[in-house]
């Protein structure tokens, strides 16, 4: 089985989640069509669902583009990645409900920690999707650097490892935790060593 | 007609349902912005709206599998196969239906003979698909063992089968209904010879 | 420009629309979580709603495989064909809504000419891409039998004109009205010679 | 790594950002299922809606068009275009919102604000990444006409220019702002000279 049906998949999946995250926000309602300063105060108190909207966009998009450097070193694929990849998906789509949980509870310690869980087990199965993929399944390009392997894994397990430290902060501080929840995506901008590898391959 | 458009066509409607099932499940709206433990009791009891999006979720991924498995088998495509995969796609695009009903309604016999009722139709419709692609359109390579093909299609008139028992069990014990419908995907876990023979095909 | 982009494009719109449709419906929120009989009648009530997403599915599945018979047919794009089919996409991407009007208001004059003007308009858009496509901006293959061009024209052209024989039905009887809406759909399941063509073209 | 990726993961968004915007119009809930001119004074009342739906849905057909215009000139992607693509995505997505804000509130001055607002980061957006692709991570084929870069760049900063002059103009008359914005997209209809090169070169 070639990878393309399997990341054509998934490419429609990541692109429908960051499109649906915007139903999350509802416009509010309010009496009349001229409310006046009664809109500015309704948007102002709906800060926190903007900016769990904008988090949430911006991790799956982080996702999106490890999903793919990911699979740019599989040479094929087989019925336990399509699974592993199949879990990863059912995290990623449930995206929008802990998205509006915090948009709704901002301050409310179970709803942060729901973010992180959802974040949490998309991340796990990420990693467990590359542990198979690299080590059971070896469906990688056979001259792969083993070392080139190991960094990748070490990042993707840094992932959900970071996202259940930002669980436990949770209990200590909420707005800690969302600072973390927020500085995690930026960890995956810097291009590792592997990413290198996968540009530098012809397209 | 070459298959690959109604695959890309039916890849789309997979992936948009499965993404949208989310949709079903809306974020509890209590007073404030920090209602306590009243969310804590809010969340668990969607606990079933949580489970029938799993199930759903996961017959779907089954689903697109087997849709995928079928259409490796055919070398061209006909209006017959047309109209019948929209028939399929049909019920496919229902799903979120029922999956709300049961999820809002978990004890109710009706909503949970509902569930089975448009997982049955969708099993008829795929089925009818893979009698008329391979008996009456004949779109399935010419070499094919016609032993793989009737194990095929006795595995695919067994899924909607097994949806009638469990529907017929909804009077007896909706509990027992529920626990034949989440067993019914794993089946599907098991491959096939037929399976094994599509994997083997070049790419 | 090839026309395959915007065939992709197109095939998104047709798959996305076809599976928002069920969001139209949403389940009877009623006290308890075993309403018992009140499930049974709140879902009885809920038929014409069933109905009207059946149709619109029908509508809009029948609306794809015209579509495609059409691209079939065409050897490259312009941005003429590029404004008309996105023309053609708004009315499409708008059925959801006098589908969800006509589920909710049923016997009302209003809803029925409502639905039959969108589904008009779209049948107009789609007749006036056809023209231009095959007169204007002379994007078929050379070699194509001009009575054939002129009897696939005609067929488009009937769509939107039954349509507006069944929206002037509906000041007479709108139960009429809606079995004109139902038949007009069954009329494209019959191919015309074009269509035979495009299919014994290689694909 | 080449462009087909990220045109077709931005196809994705556009086709399911325009399809959504029809969510953003909810059919009235009026008592009975015959409310005879009562359904005629809400669906009147709900013209701005879908107005605000029509001009939305032509602004992001406008941006479809403009996004293929652009990627036809690059023959490369990089990490840097990959990411000012998803944050044009990001405000593309979030147009449901504001379009739905506008359709709600139609003469309050902030909701005709952030509407512009939004349009206005869409196109900011698309400028860094045009000025990115262009000038810094010299994505473009080599033998471009600079010229004909440059009076896209011109072109591509006049769109996020004229929404903010129609922001200004919010303070003076909204119903005015309203008609730049409406006047925007006709803009574009007008093919550049680039555009034309585009359409020559073989597809």
């Amino acid at each position: 089985m070639p990878t393309s049906r399997i990341e054509a998949f998934s490419d429609g999946v990541f692109a429908i989640v960051i499109t649906l995250l915007i139903l999350t926000i509802q416009v509010p309602q309010l009496p009349g069509r001229e409310p006046g300063p009664a809109l500015a105060a309704a948007l102002r108190s709906m800060v926190p669902k903007f900016l769990s909207y904008a988090l949430s966009f911006a991790i799956a998009c982080v996702w999106w583009v490890a999903h793919h450097h990911l699979f740019a070193l599989l040479t094929k694929s087989d019925r336990g990645l399509l699974w592993l990849n199949s879990l990863f998906l059912f995290w990623l789509a449930s995206v929008p409900f802990p998205t509006a949980l915090l948009g709704d509870y901002p301050r409310e310690r179970l709803a942060v920690l729901c973010y992180g869980a959802v974040m949490m087990m998309a991340g796990v199965s990420f990693c467990l999707m590359r542990f198979y993929a690299f080590y059971i399944g070896k469906l990688t390009a056979p001259g792969l650097d083993r070392k080139l392997l190991e960094r990748a894994m070490i990042k993707s397990a840094l992932n959900p490892s970071l996202h259940l430290i930002a669980m436990v902060l949770v209990f200590v501080n909420t707005t800690a935790a969302l600072a973390l929840y927020a500085a995690i995506p930026i960890l995956f901008f810097v291009p590792t060593r592997l990413e290198h590898y996968t540009r530098s391959k012809p397209g």
